[in-house]
């Protein structure tokens, strides 16, 4: 490190500044054309020194991917207050969520688009995160029925396709609100929490959408979807 | 094509041959993993007539992408009758979906993993075929206000915010469903329409979620909704 011209620093915060940096720039202009270079200037340090501290691009990238992802869980975790009911921590959960990724916005493009855009072994940091993720919402809504107690019999196998479901949907609109001008994370979290409580309270009371009788000459054939599949 | 040992075959028939073993190879095995070798195997041609038929494997990979994106979109434009209540035609658009998903898993792998983790040109692709989707459930979510006509104004913007939820649970959904043994179209369908349609026919009711206020015990909705509600 003689050689490396930079002020004395301890090297946990500089690297949380050479972070800082790559994902700013993986974010913004995408893991391919990064370049080390780029990087290294944004952080303020000569890349030699990036190497030394974070090995290769590759490394770096993952190191990003981590450090963001446990952000991301841990302002969720954060946000949501197990005292207050189910609804109300559902919905201080989506405005932890959608606050984090309004306000680190770099950090949501390398989870969201970059990690799982650039193949393995990214991918698999993203599939641990989401598994994390969708096992904490799956917990929520366990509490949610056991809460609602009318159906306290919830099938797993529903909860857990509950939990899916609620988890892409926000993924989807936080990358929508990210790239819609105007859309706060406050209005962002109220989408997406009509569209799942009322939904998902509804279920809770026991009151699922009911499929209406067929009209009149309508086919009562249940597998036109897969027959006119191609 | 003299030297190329294979029986007379109209050439649009080979090619959807070699899509076809493209596709299997493709979404079980991965882009990277997948070698040209092992798809002309799996199509009963030569490698050399693959190479002339599809140029290169990333050709190859951009021409089944384009297929199955084709052909999930057309599925589902095809599952939806416009006559129908909107509900209905929401439940028959998610019932063609997941219908078409889980009978083509390497067709889905392609497109919701192999095409979004291997970077561009292939999820540029992607992007598109997800335009179109979220554009025609967006018009869906329009006929159901309409219909509902309660609240003729739900603002433009809630509309795209949830109808990027929807596909968001859906791509989800098809993912979790097509990974977990057991789990039908047709319960993956429901499990997403009990989500979406309870919650989205509360909202077209002008019923939103309502949070309640801080003070334990306060019956729900008695105080003014916050900016919840858009």
């Amino acid at each position: 490190m003689g050689a490396v011209k930079s002020k004395r620093m301890p090297r946990a915060v500089r690297e949380q500044q050479m972070l800082d940096a790559a994902v700013r720039t993986f974010g913004q202009r995408g893991y391919r054309a990064a370049s080390m270079d780029e990087i290294a200037d944004l952080a303020g340090v000569s890349k030699p020194l990036v190497y030394l501290y974070l090995n290769s691009k590759e490394d770096l990238f993952t190191a990003c991917i981590r450090r963001e992802a446990a952000a991301l869980t841990a302002a969720v975790r954060a946000g949501v207050r197990p005292d207050l009911p189910a609804d109300r921590q559902l919905w201080e959960g989506l405005r932890a969520f959608f606050t984090h990724t309004a306000q680190n916005p770099d950090g949501w493009a390398v989870l969201h688009r970059q990690a799982r855009t650039h193949g393995e072994p990214f991918a698999a940091e993203i599939t641990s995160m989401r598994e994390e993720i969708v096992a904490f919402v799956t917990q929520l809504i366990v509490v949610a029925a056991r809460e609602a107690h009318r159906n306290p019999s919830l099938p797993e196998r529903e909860v857990a396709g509950l939990a899916e479901a609620l988890v892409g949907a926000a993924e989807s609109l936080a990358a929508w609100a990210n790239a819609t001008p105007g859309v706060s994370a406050r209005q962002a979290a109220a989408t997406l929490m009509n569209f799942a409580w009322a939904g998902l309270g509804d279920l809770m009371e026991g009151q699922p959408w009911e499929e209406a009788p067929e009209t009149a000459g309508a086919p009562k054939g249940a597998s036109a979807p897969a027959d006119a599949a191609p």
